[in-house]
């Protein structure tokens, strides 16, 4: 209806400003501006900008500056800008821009109702085309998290979130991928996984996000060694070379509705059961996988805290993804303590060549956690017997098959060079009695490594040990601080001085793994 | 902490960049900043900028332009400058914020949880020092609507409100205010109540918002005939002169977190009983008021749509208004219809005069809910019996008092000359069948009223012809849509033709008043 009043006004001349405003769209008037004073806008709200054909929505800020926007212009941020595709200087329209129509099913969700199929397209569609701000986006998930949102909902928002971006296809009958739900500093499996089932011939495209709250994601840590940010047309021909690959995600646009919603979830710091699940399988069916395994660690400072919850997950996984028609299972794992011994980029990726090198110092839950994983996906093959898959991989890795498949998707992919030096400055943290480390919390180990620098410098982390039922005694070292830049590791030592993350105590307060 | 590790970090000059961000502060550093490359920071992430002993936060925007800041600036826009309070060139610190310490309790309360009355004071001190970001309201906001607040709760965050801003003191014993809950088209009692309570000697400093959704707010209206943005000292001369005001209450901090809710509630559309007591008592508590008359208007398109609601909350007024000590009264009113006959400034300002001249064509419904209302505030008055307010009342106007003070009033706030035009484009819209009038829809009549211009073109709504009960032949004349502007005629027009907002019918449809 905006469109309807503006169209008499008068039209702004289009102009550049070199701001940079991420995922947000800012259009700049000038307060001298005749349409901005005609139309009653307000710094802040939303408006539709036309031009070329395009319409796109963008928040507004008021200029006081004739070197920024002079009053006959419309000034647009790089983002807003782009997104026009026209020169400075061409002509656009400005009006006020309706609210998304889908805030209508947001409000009946947050009154406690049930949404449609076509409610959360409708949603689906307002966040791709930018309707949503930011607030409106923390109503909608806040809303669903906290009534939460029954099976057929989770069902319908993982179709629509699919359906917000492109697709990928392999062209093969198995595609394999496995994703953990996360919370487990030092949980590197990938590296170990893709290799050992590329070399039985499962075609394995692995792409993976960067940390954003831990301290190193997969694509943090193999980009210690090679390259991981891969045009979708790169990793096509890597993938269909190797049978695999370890990259980045956030190039192909798989999804995106869900990376928008993250990117509000993330800094809100909420989490719920169907948005994780939503999340997880819309990205995995537009990566085109055919086959997924999901790792789900139960511990007192895992994501997941107890079994029921984790069973509960569980059931809604496999009722999504039977519906979404993609074979998937669900092995529940030990989530009681970090994976492997370091945590930080380098510090992981010295683990996994130890692992992948069958060097006798690897650490061997690691080694273990990653045979059962691949031996599961293995299995996935028709022609593999059930039971078989742990044996097959377990010969895959020790005759070192698994190392020259590592290496030829490191040498596809792009070998790194010279980023593999742990961080110079250490600092040992040391048991304070003697006794059996009965606890060590995921939670408090992840913080004290993000601080030292993990993951963006590459050789900050931490270096464990020690792990859960080990006998220490007084005075010996429990784990080894690195990091990069004096200041992060000050903070970090601190830290680890009023909290170090470990329990110290009797031997028969080791805790029993909630699973094998 | 972050603190901690920026101390050792170099110091940027401040820039103010002349850029209106309204309720957010931005700060612009250049991409090439070498602090900016070394914290990581990212765009639209929040940092903590310190300087002249201040701390402020503030979104972060990239510049790729020299001319809006250099890689040795930090540029911030108006309102993050004017809030540390230096020249430019002066030197400035940046660092990460920490996210706000009461998310926690926000979360909590997402889960289902309960809050404290410590927990509403920390999220109230963060919002109040702009540690939340519109997201982090919404979800605040979205969370306690959605399980609800119990009553302590309410109370909580009642108290929470009116501790973050500041307090008039009229030093007087009785300190009468009235606020109706909203939702009603032509609603402007205030008008008429404000001149018959202070002629009856009792002190009235009404202050008001303006309209925000709404065709007209009683500020908007009252605008009309005076001056109503008046600083504070203003406004206790004037009270204390007349024994009342009719003003914005803007120009006061009163109570400013509500405020900020509300910037992040209304373009949501959500509306929760808990916030809505907390907003208004937060707000009347801060004015000053010892004695509160609350108007709950209950019909099918009104805010509250059934008696049960508007008991119930009720309740909750009476619960916190005795728990803050002031002596709270409820009165649930007849929600059915429009109140009068204009909508819009102009012709609700006429309608009011109407009744205070005790004019015959005055709307008779409008009258008499004024004199209930003001009947009950005299009642506050010990020295007047139980019962005898309406009588009182209706003495002062019809002597021709109520009137004289409305004019003590317009003059001494300031009188308004050469507003009072109707809009000068006009459109009937006309019955199309013979019958009863057995509906008006206040929703739908608001909306079109708005989209005409109303509040911001003053001579802009609609005039009401037929109201409830009224007997229509077909053809004849509902109401007239008053317009400044073409494009909002049109528009509007379009509106009407679509949806009127009347039914008519049988004379055994016309709906009972669910009050008297």
């Amino acid at each position: 209806m905006t469109d309807n009043q503006n169209i008499a006004k008068d039209t702004l001349k289009l102009k550049r400003v070199a701001i940079d405003t991420y995922r947000e769209n800012v259009a700049y008037l000038h307060r001298d501006c005749a349409i901005y004073r005609a139309e009653g806008f307000q710094a802040l709200s939303k408006i539709e900008i036309s031009a070329n054909g395009k319409r796109i929505l963008a928040v507004l800020n008021v200029v006081d500056d004739h070197n920024i926007v002079t009053p006959d212009e419309l000034g647009l941020s790089e983002q807003a800008f782009g997104q026009i595709d026209l020169e400075s200087g061409k002509f656009a329209r400005v009006a006020h821009a309706e609210p998304p129509g889908s805030m209508d099913a947001v409000r009946r969700k947050i009154a406690g109702g049930r949404l449609s199929q076509e409610d959360f397209d409708n949603i689906s569609r307002d966040i791709a085309e930018s309707r949503y701000s930011k607030m409106e986006m923390a109503a909608f998930l806040v809303a669903s998290g906290q009534t939460g949102l029954d099976r057929d909902e989770i069902l319908f928002l993982t179709r629509a979130m699919l359906n917000s971006g492109e697709r990928l296809n392999w062209d093969e009958d198995l595609v394999a991928d496995k994703h953990c739900i996360g919370g487990i500093p030092g949980n590197r499996t990938s590296m170990v996984v893709v290799p050992i089932v590329a070399a039985h011939g499962i075609l394995i495209p692995k792409t993976s996000s960067r940390a954003i709250t831990s301290p190193a994601g997969t694509s943090d840590t193999m980009e210690v060694l090679s390259k991981v940010k891969l045009s979708p047309d790169a990793l096509h021909k890597i993938v269909h070379k190797v049978r695999g690959c370890i990259a980045w995600g956030g190039s192909a646009k798989l999804a995106p509705v869900d990376d928008t919603l993250i990117s509000v979830e993330r800094p809100l710091g909420i989490d719920s059961q169907g948005q994780l699940i939503a999340s997880i399988l819309s990205k995995k069916l537009a990566a085109g996988s055919t086959h997924l395994l999901i790792d789900i660690p139960v511990g007192p400072t895992a994501k997941v805290r107890h079994m029921r919850e984790a069973l509960q997950l569980r059931k809604l996984f496999e009722f999504v993804g039977d519906q979404m028609n993609i074979h998937l299972e669900v092995i529940i794992t030990d989530g009681r303590q970090p994976v492997g011994r370091g945590i930080g980029p380098v510090l992981e990726a010295r683990d996994v060549m130890q692992v992948l090198e069958n060097n006798p110092d690897a650490p061997s839950d690691l080694r273990q956690k990653a045979l059962r994983l691949a031996g599961r996906i293995i299995e996935f093959d028709p022609d593999v017997r059930g039971g078989h898959g742990f044996d097959i991989a377990r010969d895959i890795l020790d005759s070192g098959r698994a190392l020259a498949k590592m290496n030829d998707i490191i040498e596809t992919q792009g070998r790194q060079d010279c980023l593999c030096a742990h961080g110079s400055l250490t600092y040992d943290v040391k048991a304070t009695n003697k006794g059996f480390v009965t606890g060590i919390d995921n939670l408090q180990i992840a913080r004290i490594a993000s601080i030292a620098g993990a993951p963006l410098d590459k050789g900050a982390g931490i270096d464990l040990f020690k792990k859960l039922g080990d006998p220490v005694e007084e005075g010996e070292l429990l784990y080894r601080i690195h990091a990069e830049f004096n200041s992060d590791f000050q903070f970090s030592c601190e830290l680890a001085r009023t909290k170090n993350g470990y329990n110290i105590g009797a031997k028969e307060k080791i805790p029993k793994a909630y699973v094998d």
